[in-house]
């Protein structure tokens, strides 16, 4: 590479205004996106890319799950492509950042090169994958999940949105063909920056974090059987309460998380009541607990520790009841090559940085199982994602994007 | 009185028969009722003990706000009535004992006087309120109220159903007089026996419960707001976690109820969080905390304590949110006369009692403000009530009829 290489700077301007026009397809009336996978808007989304992708040179071309590929050629085409990729869908009041900055940043890479002459030894591919969100098409990652095997391309074509209508129906509808596989092109390394829709960054005052995997994660239901009673007739000792097992469980397991140190994260996030009503003892409790760490040894404890609190509670209590797993997403450590890449460009451009695990899932988690592969996460305002509020720093992106610049560079 | 009197008892199997056949009107498939307030159902039972109490030498008015009398003469029908009642009208899966039992026990306590040729010295009514469980028109104990001056006429008719028919309208169309005002009549004293609708009498094996009076009782609304955040991005201490403040409060709740003794009463009907998603920490908390307790002293002070312990866990969290009494029901103390009379009939009758506080509302607790009344409870099965299973023994309903007879008798 020649020295005029580590002065090389993306065009912050262009990759706003791009984002901001790319937020118009599905603009809200407060300020935010919805243009969920495979809608007109969606594809007109994609449309807007491909203008400006051909324009600067690149070729499209989208396999058979709907995932997009712009190709910029290098010195020799016959190496494995560099892939920068993200994605266009966006939840249904959803923000103008997420997926959409790392596609755009991508684009931003590529003029960038095209600005000062720059050719790359590897090819590369910006690379747009194929409803990430999973609201619209209730499997989240699915593009992405085709393209690293991970899911089968009939399964996902079956998959239907809430009217019924299947990804193979509105990929036809949008004129992509069918296909009987979805082909794998070598990659040297892949790269994806993002928004990182928690607060870290932000409370830390870092412009950049370094993204070293994605954390294990579970989610159990809860569901205690007890007996419905009347609020008023009915002795306490002669209830069969199941919120009692909930009141003995509940502080127990926030006790347990912070035993098991910062980087573990305990989230309730459903508690019914049947038949909810105030006077009326529940006959049924049901409840989500989302366990969440970076590291294998801390995270399989915190499981262990919430089932031992949960059994000890339900056989206390002499209730029926049950506390299963009912996903689980095992931790991803991303490729040491594309960290370091990521980490020193960012230490070569100056900027301050955060060494982190994504708490989310992101399209970059399968991808890192068959290829080499890191992320670069930016900040957003208040930690604030899948919101019409959602926001970041002009500057912030940029900075993002620079990273991604020079990662990339640094492999090709 | 005669000698003969204390050997008098009602006819236990009459009485099931008629249950039974009033059980048929509205019957549903699984063995329950459903005859709601004013329905042509309600009307139909209605109509059908007017001609078993007319048969048995009773006249019916109506009052202005569908209130049912069945009136047989005394020895001097210048004095006040002594009144015997319940309500007729179900839940919409209720089953055949609550109210009706009550009302059939007063009939055939009437019939019974007839059967052994006895006039009371005071005249006796029979009374079935209007509207009492308040699912069809959502004001419970309605007719009760506005016969004791508790609820304004004007008010009463113009509550709705969830069609938008009123009270009003629907009175007009049984052929009942739209008035200007109930007048109350001069009552001597009034006896309700109902199916207890909680497990105690079977639990101890007891067949009357002599009432002495109804608990105190409120409903508060525990509303707990932090902020929405990704599950897995937001680090602990960072999240304003509204569930955090549900477990610090539930255990100190069910632990102040104990300290309360075995009288004091805690139900948490009602716990939700928004935006309900396993992923998400929600945004809002909210529960309801439904508090009894018989005496008036404990009550306030568990209601204090309640105050405190949430306000204490709110203050410590740093959120928002906000500890509502949204409504109170004073407790009633039963009239120490008719008590008695209901104390001394079970004791002549040699059947075993137990001395309770009803931890329901009741018609009784709206007499029971106007007039000198108490209540007799008999056991049901497995304390189930409100529920198409609600059932109780024949030899148990023969024995709350029987000191609904004796008690009246002792007071007339």
């Amino acid at each position: 590479m020649s020295s005029s290489i580590g002065a090389l700077r993306v065009d912050g301007d262009r990759l706003w205004s791009r984002l901001m026009a790319m937020g118009g397809i599905g603009a809200t009336p407060s300020g935010g996106c919805n243009r969920q996978a495979l809608t007109d808007l969606d594809i007109a989304g994609r449309r807007l890319l491909c203008t400006w992708a051909e324009a600067a040179g690149c070729t499209a071309r989208v396999d058979s799950i709907g995932n997009l590929f712009l190709r910029r050629g290098g010195n020799d085409n016959a190496l494995p492509v560099v892939l920068l990729s993200s994605h266009l869908d966006t939840q249904p009041t959803g923000g103008r950042f997420d997926g959409v900055f790392g596609v755009l940043a991508g684009l931003e890479v590529i003029e960038t090169l095209n600005d000062h002459g720059i050719t790359t030894r590897h090819p590369l591919e910006l690379a747009v994958w194929c409803n990430e969100e999973g609201c619209r098409f209730p499997v989240p990652l699915l593009g992405s999940a085709v393209w690293a095997g991970q899911l089968s391309l009939a399964l996902a074509y079956a998959v239907t949105d809430r009217d019924g209508r299947s990804v193979r129906e509105e990929l036809a509808r949008a004129h992509i063909p069918i296909g009987e596989s979805v082909t794998r092109q070598p990659v040297r390394a892949a790269f994806e920056v993002h928004i990182e829709q928690g607060p870290v960054l932000e409370q830390c005052a870092k412009t950049i974090g370094v993204v070293t995997g994605v954390q294990h994660m579970c989610r159990y239901e809860m569901i205690v059987r007890g007996q419905e009673a009347h609020a008023g007739p009915t002795p306490m000792n002669l209830r069969r309460d199941p919120v009692r097992v909930l009141a003995n469980v509940l502080p127990r397991l926030y006790e347990s998380t912070a035993k098991h140190g910062d980087d573990a994260r305990l989230t309730i996030g459903i508690i019914e009541t049947q038949p909810s009503s105030s006077n009326t003892v529940p006959g049924t409790l049901r409840c989500t607990v989302d366990l969440r760490h970076p590291e294998a040894g801390p995270y399989r404890s915190l499981r262990d520790h919430a089932e031992r609190i949960v059994g000890a509670a339900l056989a206390g209590s002499g209730l029926q009841g049950q506390f299963r797993c009912a996903w689980e997403s095992p931790g991803v450590a991303f490729d040491p090559n594309c960290v370091d890449a990521v980490r020193a460009a960012a230490a070569a451009l100056g900027y301050s940085t955060l060494e982190m695990c994504s708490g989310a899932g992101h399209d970059s988690c399968h991808i890192a199982k068959v290829v080499p592969a890191s992320m670069i996460f930016v900040p957003c305002a208040g930690g604030l994602s899948h919101n019409e509020a959602e926001s970041a720093k002009p500057s912030d992106l940029a900075a993002g994007a620079n990273v991604l610049l020079h990662a990339m560079l640094s492999l090709t």
